[in-house]
């Protein structure tokens, strides 16, 4: 089975890898990065990933996972990466995305009429492709998965990886990676970080955005 | 303000990108990917990241962060990555490790006399370098700041991103991430998990080895 990763210039670093450290532990997957030109890709922050498949080259993967981070807004008319993104839609397994790579699905058609979600900055964007957008961390809507920000890709690649090898080996996963998480602070959502953070954060350079 | 993270052949991704994320959001900070050969190096699973400076470029980098994986077993023994550490822990303001990232600290002899942690499954290792092993997620003593498996690097990143720029940063970073945590299972430490699903990760094969 192949999980497809989109990368491109701009993506978010976890957004990718949160849902690689995951699933590439799952047997018999192969993780194949691809992009619309190969080669090394920037994440936010300046760390290169490479990509070593064309989009071409890997047509129909059984998974595709789409990542976010800033670079989203330069593909969203970027025909190819769209093509591509709809002929894999229309055989995958399951097509996904973590933060605002929802809004590159969107771009391409793949949630019209669905509940999806994305990073909560992001949210309210959803709804101009025809999508509902849900403010949970994880959406299911059949075999369209979508995750809200950055760190949520971790919580989606598990369940993912229960639909795709069942319980115990996601079990297994999440121990192997220890994900016990203690967060130092309650405030990992709009909710309980209330309004003068979420404020600091809406208003917030590039630099920390998602 | 250098953040120095060393990749290398079998490093865990997430081991990396898990603090890169937090930390690389804090403002007047540059990340540099260090190796003992700069270059492409693959995580375990596939993956390719970039390393763009050689130890000798990044003598005195004010963060040192040592990642886990596989290939950490490779270096205990290899005199320049140990020696590069020495030397940069010699003037750090914080020498800090993800994982089994540890053992590599505890090579370069920087965890005698220290409580410190890794992986749950590597934990008896670190008497050896004459640590003090300890069960807990995070360990700070004194300017070595040791995290436990692999996720365990995002709490321990938001934790050092708190004391380089105070709690309102760190929470401004948590919330960016969306981090709030909802694992699918309760089962991310040896005690949640119970001694079936611990004896099943031990026995695991080294695509699960973190």
């Amino acid at each position: 089975m192949r999980i497809a990763f989109l990368l491109f210039d701009g993506v978010t670093a976890l957004d990718v890898i949160g849902p690689y450290e995951v699933l590439s532990r799952l047997p018999g997957i192969e993780s194949v990065f691809v992009a619309r030109e190969p080669g090394a890709k920037s994440a936010s922050g300046g760390l290169r990933l490479l990509a070593d498949q064309a989009l071409s080259d890997v047509a129909y993967p059984e998974v595709v996972v789409i990542p976010g981070g800033s670079g989203v807004h330069a593909l969203l008319n970027d025909e190819p990466v769209l093509s591509w993104l709809r002929t894999a839609h229309s055989r995958s397994r399951w097509t996904t995305s973590v933060c605002t790579g929802a809004l590159l699905l969107g771009a391409a058609e793949i949630l019209r009429g669905l509940r999806a979600t994305t990073h909560w900055r992001s949210l309210e964007l959803l709804s101009s492709f025809g999508a509902e957008p849900v403010s949970e961390r994880i959406v299911e809507s059949g075999k369209v998965i979508t995750a809200a920000g950055v760190s949520a890709g971790i919580d989606f690649a598990l369940l993912l990886a229960s639909r795709i090898r069942g319980d115990g080996m996601a079990k297994a996963i999440q121990l192997a990676l220890e994900y016990d998480p203690r967060p130092p602070f309650d405030c990992g959502s709009p909710e309980k970080a209330g309004p003068e953070l979420v404020e600091l954060v809406r208003q917030s350079t590039q630099r920390a955005e998602s």
